[in-house]
């Protein structure tokens, strides 16, 4: 497993503003890993709301399911969230684990067990030591406090290389209130490690229903836009908690244009930490933007995109420095949605490689190849049949993918 | 590009026999390679009928649209292939290109123009210097021979480390033919070298249709059953000809019982040329058989089954000699398909690995691991919701993958 930090990281973790009604806490339980934490607690106050998107997978972990059912009450008082072992393909034992978890949780801190939110990332199929996480649990709520937002961050870090942060202010109806959000994963998914898991708080007042719309729409052009290497993972996890502190007038209607600047810095910070975990990609050295325009619809455009930045072809050539457009008319092709391919234009860094089904005249390959040299990669298609685009963005496949996850068990 | 024969390749090309009614030659045109072969001319006896299997790339190249359209009248004259330009992304140039490479053979043999099938192999997106071919014909028409079964498989290699070919012979209601075939393709797909093609010869008489319904039913457990890394190819092409030499009495029904032999031996040469396929997969060490039981249908059986095989994090842990059954766990479970996580049962090399959804009690993994550094590895996994089944076939994903793909071009 690689140690260097990726060559695509930010240079610092952004200072995140403490949070009214949000205390954080991490504490090294020994589940796995040795010499650095792998806990995180959040304590929030009476009355914070909660939203969350969930992997599709059907293979899910316990502590998904549990998620699920518990966010249907609409509250949230704990998070719990351990590395190391993702609690996940461990039947009714993981179960039972998570039942344990959270009832060390109301233990400790004397909420409902539908308050208390878990997630577990790290090996697959390996019972969870949950003893562990509960025997820490008073330790750890001791040192509670408003201000370790990067420890959070490094607390749930699997093969990722630099903890991922991102914080935006916003203004409802004239209260300004804050949003800090933190993220792990080195994939979109890498289920072994397995998973993305990112945690987003604000003190904004709004209903479960009104952070459930946001985020679900946010999701779609965010974390549900990036793709390290295609696989799902059993545990993906996005939660918003909105602790109401910030004392705005209530919402009740997503779509009220008194939303609208919460809606944009919330959108804005779930991009930001997406493309933070596309940077940390396994192996990344180049991050890729692949924009599709000119599709028959929105999920058209999305379907031909992915299949673009999931082409091993297409990802190896990136690592390689290849402007192979080629392949990027392969990847359009086998995406199984329309495409014109005598209308099909491609560019690369801007510059039009190929027009109208075939390579422009008198191309020149300088511009494109000195494009395929940096570390922001733009990869543009017009498939020709419509009107509907769609970006996601991705990283390169290189070598250390393959150091990374042909020997990370042994 | 790595010059060395793959590990997995078998020990020797096995002797095809001539069979009445087709011969071939091979030419080196220097289309782009130098000091070796690129194109293939077969002239098959006036009566040979035909069928094709074609790629489903909506990019797919000129060659392809040609034949799909030349081969609705049913017969074949005529087949000339050539290694190095893909003629793929080529607009109207590469219409052109086919079109003179037709009226070429049409000079050369006096055969009608939809008498003659054509494909390409190698870069996309680069004019094919088919003039290069036109020139070659009258010179290659003059060593045409019935024995060159092994230069042919050499002549329309790209990145293959080794040409593949397989006969068998059948009884078609007493008479006995023959069944030569051949096939190229490091990858089910590749798309810049570009391509699987795959050319099946009997001197068994058969009517286009009856030859269409084998072709298509055939093909779908064989090489719509192999995947190396899951890009399609804009030229994918299979193709069965039938010179009728062998004089079996007609036979106008595929599901004729007649017809029993000759179908078990075509399945079993397509088979044998898609695992050979497979096993010359860019940078494969080890071939991976995957089977799915249990699945709600057949489609999605494959489409499980297809999920785990094109898991960069199953192929990679392959690579790695990783039985990390975790991520095949994970692969089914972002299938899309109908699985039971809680009745999921995976076996590696035969070895229950996880039943019911969870590890075996008292797994030992000694005998998965020593299983694991074989090199043929079996996966079998049961979803637990219905009685249906299905196998594919794939390779690992190694470094040399990423040397061979990432390279290509410069």
């Amino acid at each position: 497993m690689s140690t260097a930090v990726s060559p695509l990281a930010p240079a610092a973790f952004p200072r995140l503003p403490a949070l009214a009604g949000v205390r954080l806490a991490t504490h090294a339980c020994g589940i796995r890993y040795q010499g650095r934490t792998d806990l995180l607690l959040v304590e929030m106050d009476a009355g914070t709301t909660v939203a969350g998107v969930y992997t599709r997978s059907l293979t899910r972990s316990a502590p998904v399911d549990w998620c699920r059912a518990a966010q249907k009450q609409g509250g949230a008082r704990v998070l719990i969230v351990n590395s190391g072992n993702a609690n996940a393909f461990t039947g009714a034992a993981g179960i039972a684990s998570v039942e344990r978890t959270a009832a060390g949780a109301v233990r400790t801190f004397g909420c409902r067990p539908d308050e208390v939110f878990i997630a577990s990332t790290g090996t697959i199929g390996i019972a969870l030591p949950d003893d562990r996480i509960t025997d820490a649990l008073p330790a750890a709520a001791a040192k509670l406090s408003p201000d370790l937002w990067a420890e959070a961050a490094r607390a749930i870090m699997t093969t990722d290389t630099f903890p991922k942060g991102a914080t935006r202010t916003a203004r409802i109806d004239g209260v300004t209130v804050t949003i800090n959000g933190f993220a792990k994963g080195a994939g979109m998914i890498a289920p072994d490690m397995a998973t993305m898991l990112s945690y987003v708080f604000t003190d904004a007042a709004l209903p479960a229903p009104v952070l459930q719309s946001l985020l679900s729409k946010g999701c779609e052009r965010s974390f549900n836009a990036i793709t390290v290497d295609s696989d799902t993972s059993t545990s993906d996890t996005l939660m918003l908690f909105a602790t109401g502190k910030a004392g705005n007038a209530p919402v009740t209607d997503p779509a009220d244009r008194r939303l609208a600047d919460f809606r944009a810095k919330l959108n804005d910070l779930l991009l930001d930490l997406a493309h933070q975990v596309v940077k940390d990609g396994e192996g990344a050295t180049k991050f890729v933007e692949v924009t599709v325009t000119g599709a028959a619809g929105a999920r058209a455009a999305k379907r031909i995109a992915l299949a673009i930045a999931n082409s091993p072809l297409v990802k190896t050539a990136v690592a390689g420095e290849d402007a192979n457009w080629g392949r990027v008319v392969a990847a359009i092709g086998k995406s199984g949605e329309k495409a014109d391919r005598d209308r099909l234009s491609i560019r690369i860094g801007g510059v039009m490689v190929a027009r109208d089904g075939e390579v422009v005249p008198g191309y020149d390959e300088t511009p494109v190849t000195a494009h395929m040299k940096g570390s922001h990669i733009v990869i543009e298609a017009d498939v020709g049949v419509g009107r509907n685009r769609a970006t996601v963005w991705t990283c390169d496949l290189t070598h250390a993918y393959i150091d990374i996850n042909g020997s990370y068990r042994t």
